[in-house]
């Protein structure tokens, strides 16, 4: 299935649309070509609604965020579930300034993206203090570790009961959960921390991943988290002695290049609970 | 002719304003640094024109456009009109949308840049339904590929023509033509298609080429596209097995600083229309 | 003293807050991240005062300077001051626009950066003309190279004595002096001028490198001049013949991310003056 995924999104070579930062779009432009998908930046509020229209998949990114981007944000997100594509929202930052909080909670609330990918602390300023939610000890979940890892799940699993919808939580460990049942993935490589930007292109891959297998979001989400981490796991194993962060991104999205349904399927390492 | 341009580039080492896209903008800088050009970016109405002052040559790029950004360029463009520096235009994605549309023509109208530069949708966008420009079937146009050939040759000439300028159809096959004669260039791997903003960094290059190059414009546009589409080629040789379009981006860049007079005019291929 | 400064950056971790340009900005972040400290980027209005109340230094470059920007470079900087964080200023193009100038000197003068780092034209446009300042001959300091090194030394001793803080100024030789004595380094490649962004990426790395050496700031930041010089002249002994500009500025950042107190100290070029 997770192979699949993965074929779809290089069968089908749909356009994303992403409205992102300024520090890391030039990466996720080129993780999502990677994946066999096509990408357009754009967040005028004037052209926001057409290039949405033109796309298959919306993703909002809240890095170096702008007030003139969040009515940008809301349009093309209402747009896009007006015409039934996918959305996704990655909070980055969130918990970090009020503009952040607040613009993440009205985009759940006003557009209710189908998935949500942050890493656990931001996870955690998106729901807690929300019913249903609450009840599991936070203060062991800085990380998602294996001593926290029972903890952590059930909390996402709340969440995204809670929410309606998919919340990814990326870490050491990664979780996926629709609410019911919960992907734990053990891709990846601690180093990936080093390059700025992973989890926007993360997001962004997913988000191809989720438009290219709209029947399976579950699994494509989960397909995403595999190939992306098993990226870095090889691409690490290129790494020369002397070469580092800089070369590590790159070396990420060339295995994402290079990735299919043999490899996806053969390295990837997770659980469901 | 072509290497004579290269090498113009390289000892004049002009400033080149360029007013872009912050997807690419790294990218198209490192580009221009690679041809021996110096480049600034800077898209501030409050300082547009004194940094077009400064400079040598102006390319304006419409990706990621902000209404703010279309008064600079505008600025810009007629203060380096009016100091006779070349402007060339990137109408990027022109035709998604009607900011995009309407801003190309309304710079094209307003400022008249010596070249414009776009693959053949864009092209498309700009001139279909104008006088003078009709008569091709255009539906076989949706590429400039062997079979349509002449009539995209036919088409970017009438462009051209029409719009008394240098019309550049990058795609692969790229079309230079001023409205007298038409370059027919076959450098290239299609695989640059796979790497964000390579349409960019022509168009970096390019302004960096004509603006050293001034009285020979068509040429140095023709070898602009030589030159990265030899790059292009050269860059993907180096490539070993495991990389992919990440390292492709920093290996045509690699090829560029790299080029002289002896591969650019032993490796170009083209035919003059 | 030099790598004792690199060790306590990998060892406290510190965030970094970064108000910067649109085309540097990833490599700004690598090379924060290869240096072993976090980095954050943010610059709307009304989120900067929170994110920087949460890093422990911040740094701000005119590079795309932005009216918008110039606000939150302001109320950044004055929330960075009164809670006692480090400020670094690099006045990107300063001189080239009165824009640049101005926004230079207001905050010169309404936040006081403890350090200024840019190249010889870049303190020249912000010194000179003051008192204290003058009486050196400028004419013959285009750049700080061994002909003018004696008249520059004492051009930057008297800015740094004038303005009360740290100035850097990074060419051929690069300068550090807080008006008493002056580093003079002889660090770095030319080739690195090739590259966007290394002046950018230099001052992301000292805000690093003074955040985290409180008690020694002038010597952190000629610790920072001789890492990235240092970076400089490792990353271009792994290039191949056919590498250029664009893999070297990741062998560069590579570099720093393989950086210790031992390649430091047994590299570095300086004499104190």
């Amino acid at each position: 299935m997770l192979g699949e995924c993965l074929e779809n999104v290089r069968k089908k070579h749909l356009l994303i649309h992403s409205i992102t930062n300024y520090v890391t779009a030039n990466d996720v432009a080129n993780c999502i070509l990677a994946s066999g998908a096509k990408v357009i930046m754009a967040d005028a509020e004037e052209e926001v609604e057409e290039i949405t229209a033109l796309s298959a998949g919306l993703c909002l990114n809240l890095g170096t965020l702008q007030k003139s981007k969040i009515s940008s944000m809301k349009l093309a997100g209402l747009k896009a579930k007006s015409l039934q594509h996918p959305v996704l929202l990655d909070p980055v930052g969130v918990g970090g300034s009020l503009l952040r909080t607040n613009t993440a909670l009205d985009i759940m609330h006003e557009i209710h993206p189908d998935v949500i990918r942050g890493n656990i602390s931001e996870i955690k300023a998106l729901f807690l203090g929300r019913e249903n939610v609450s009840g599991v000890d936070v203060n062991q979940m800085d990380c998602v570790c294996e001593e926290s890892l029972s903890a952590c799940v059930l909390f996402i699993k709340r969440c995204a009961s809670a929410y309606g919808g998919i919340i990814v939580a990326s870490g050491a460990i990664d979780l996926v959960s629709d609410g019911d049942v919960c992907y734990v993935i053990h891709n990846g490589k601690k180093e990936m921390g080093c390059v700025t930007g992973t989890g926007c292109q993360l997001s962004g891959l997913m988000t191809a991943f989720v438009a290219s297998n709209m029947n399976h979001m579950l699994e494509s989400v989960a397909a995403a988290v595999c190939t992306m981490g098993i990226a870095g796991e090889i691409g690490y194993q290129h790494l020369a002695p002397f070469e580092g962060n800089a070369t590590y991104r790159n070396r990420i999205i060339d295995a994402i290049y290079h990735m299919d349904k043999t490899i996806l399927e053969g390295k990837a390492k997770y659980e469901i609970r």
